[in-house]
């Protein structure tokens, strides 16, 4: 199976595609776009749609995995971050992945069993199961593989 | 000059096309899409990237004029109206629409010359200016029929 981890925004979508077979998983590939904030909104959404759908026709994913929505924080952010997000499950839905939710304690909890644990362990923690030789950067492609993760486990 | 007005949200999405030719506006056509909350927000939302992208197709206006982001409302619900509105602005940016953005006190002040305006005096408004035999129907159409407006205003 091969899962696209997402955590969507609009300066940054962190994405990671790891394949997972019985107990094993293994990253494929991972990485971030960025767009600017010197360029509108919708034209940032349309770079990001084009990229996550190559990314779906390149890996071919089952299941798309990605935060879900989170509420600590003010209706400003919600509301850029939702642009974004809404735009990654559109791809989903066009290519007909199944799509998984986590709210960040649930990926916390599946990674590392303790639903506070900190950046920096959860980044030691992708770093291990996945084997790579370098922590992934930045944080949001972490987070993306830590959602995929989550998929797996 | 074809301008598509858009209240874009989950449940429903209000839509309007109007035409604008120098100072006279003519409405072309307009309603509301609705989805089910019984589907997923990923099917939702690809159901509403259809829809916007079959109207667009359709009548080609040259520009969107949408609702901007309000910030007085909670974060759950400004996340979810993110979604759809990222969606939206998907479709004008494949299209290459022009985008105009305007504020409820932007819209109530184009159309009333007042920023306190109540929904039904704007219902009014949209009716007197644009000749309608009815008060299009839910509100969403209506705002997005003012928001239209504004763009022409």
């Amino acid at each position: 199976m091969i899962v696209l981890g997402i955590d969507p925004g609009i300066a940054r979508t962190g994405w990671g595609i790891i394949e997972v077979s019985g107990s094993k998983v293994k990253a494929i590939d991972y990485g971030c776009f960025e767009t600017s904030s010197k360029e509108e909104l919708s034209i940032r959404l349309e770079k990001l749609y084009l990229e996550i759908s190559k990314l779906i026709k390149i890996h071919k994913p089952q299941v798309l995995g990605i935060e879900e929505l989170f509420f600590n924080t003010n209706a400003k952010t919600a509301l850029i971050v939702g642009h974004a997000r809404g735009v990654v499950l559109l791809c989903a839905a066009k290519a007909g992945l199944e799509i998984k939710g986590f709210t960040p304690l649930e990926v916390k909890i599946a990674l590392t069993g303790y639903g506070r644990a900190e950046k920096a362990q959860m980044g030691k923690m992708v770093k291990a199961v996945l084997n790579l030789k370098e922590l992934p950067k930045p944080d949001d492609t972490t987070d993306a593989l830590a959602v995929a993760l989550s998929c797996a486990f």
